[in-house]
């Protein structure tokens, strides 16, 4: 495959910033590397592990000449770091993003973005619940899909090439409007996540010493509540009515089996549980 | 170490009994073993892979001169099968469970017990979604935790019989009340395969294809809701009170969470997930 970038900023090097610049790399997709943060510490790290091969906490430097601009921090953060790049990005350049929130962004970035430079919102549905240059892995997209949302400004182009690169990197792509992603990323990653958040808050709540017997289910359960805070506050506050929405449809569905267990019900307990294993258990089994 | 039991029958030889016959046999502690159950087709599965000598369907004759009977099946089923097969039991035997429900077990058990039969209640905490002989794995418990429960009926050689065998697996022994351990499982366990269950009906509520796009936290939120339809159900019956409670809390909590983000009251979001993010970090990196 040609090269579909000759110099990228990637403003953000941590899990998913750096995962992709690897593979990318590796892959031959983009030339040089530029990384743009505030941790030095990571930097280092990050271009130890030639993640990057360079990086600059000066946000005009660092995006000197780039054809490519990766929006890879907390959803919030993205629109500030646009503008304040975007003097120095090549003419024609391309700026994406790896943020679990598309509308939002997509309004923001739109309204900083210069003249000439054309945005497409991108979202990788992967990662962990680690952070940091040094939890990047050259495998973390393999297999999973992406989710592409393009706006008013994105040209064909562009959309190709963001396309390309994900694809490059072993992804499988669908392109939809923001505001389908936000609904659908609402139930399959940010209500999960606000799940795990609060049932730690309980265990915590009652008694430190029930944890000590958590077993493999609530390990699963909890797994992502060690993610980092100033990522999720931002989605949550980025897409809030969606998220809102999804929790409560959740409550509702899971006291509805509160009360069927309080009930001894045993009948409608059994017709809940059999729904929820056979769905579950196709889930399994299916190709991802 | 010395062998523990000489003759021993496994009613229901699935993830949980297939696994412990492996392991003890595999260490030594235990001798001839009888498979019990309804699946002809699981139980020569059992045979095959070594789990057990032989097998039947008929308790008096899976159960005969045996000195362990270790009750391996969904926990309202438990006594019974101790009521079918004491007869057959050796003068002295011990009876065992691996239930995820102590007290009610232990009530029932002990009202089905033979003149000179003594019953220790025990929960390894380990297991997967998976379930049957086929899904037995010589490692399923090293590094976990068992809690036992004496009863009235415990006599401090059978107690510290039972400990050895689950030592003897790798685990780590606790041993505490029934009423205790049910109301600990029902949050480290019980809770979270609620939780699944619910999680996956909400999915299906809404829309069948959002559930393509699940990335690993819905995967993990979710593996769980594969388990045994009619094992589940005879835990959320049997420890009800405790499971009720735990789910009205945890919905407490995850309302409170639910509130938070719809008011966008950032500096509170950012306390509930710090919170939970420093807790599950510090979780992650304890010895297991």
């Amino acid at each position: 495959m040609p090269r579909l970038f000759e110099r990228v900023t990637i403003a953000g090097v941590g899990l998913i910033g750096g995962s992709l610049a690897l593979a990318a790399r590796r892959a031959g997709l983009i030339g040089a590397v530029t990384g743009l943060g505030r941790s030095a510490a990571n930097l280092r790290i990050a271009q130890q592990r030639g993640i990057i091969d360079r990086y600059s906490h000066d946000p005009l430097d660092a995006a000197r000449d780039a054809d490519l601009l990766l929006l890879a921090v907390p959803v919030r953060t993205t629109a500030s770091i646009v503008h304040a790049c975007g003097p120095a990005l090549r003419a024609g350049a391309v700026v994406s993003d790896v943020g679990s929130v598309k509308a939002s962004v997509l309004r923001e970035v739109e309204a900083a973005l210069p003249a000439g430079v054309t945005f497409v919102g991108a979202h990788p549905i992967a990662g962990t619940e680690e952070s940091g240059a040094a939890a990047a892995r050259l495998d973390l997209f393999y297999g999973s899909r992406c989710i592409i949302t393009p706006g008013r400004s994105s040209d064909p182009a562009a959309l190709a090439k963001i396309r390309a690169l994900w694809e490059g990197v072993g992804m499988r792509v669908n392109e939809m409007e923001a505001t389908r992603h936000d609904e659908i990323l609402a139930w399959v990653s940010h209500l999960p996540h606000a799940v795990a958040f609060s049932a730690v808050n309980a265990l915590l709540d009652i008694d430190g010493a029930v944890a000590e017997f958590a077993g493999p289910s609530a390990r699963d359960l909890t797994r992502v509540a060690a993610s980092s805070v100033e990522m999720w506050r931002d989605i949550f506050v980025a897409n809030a009515d969606q998220v809102d929405a999804a929790i409560a449809r959740f409550i509702s569905v899971l006291e509805d089996l509160r009360v069927t267990i309080a009930r001894r019900d045993e009948s409608k307990l059994s017709e809940l549980l059999a729904r929820a294993h056979a769905a579950r258990r196709q889930w399994t089994t299916a190709p991802r």
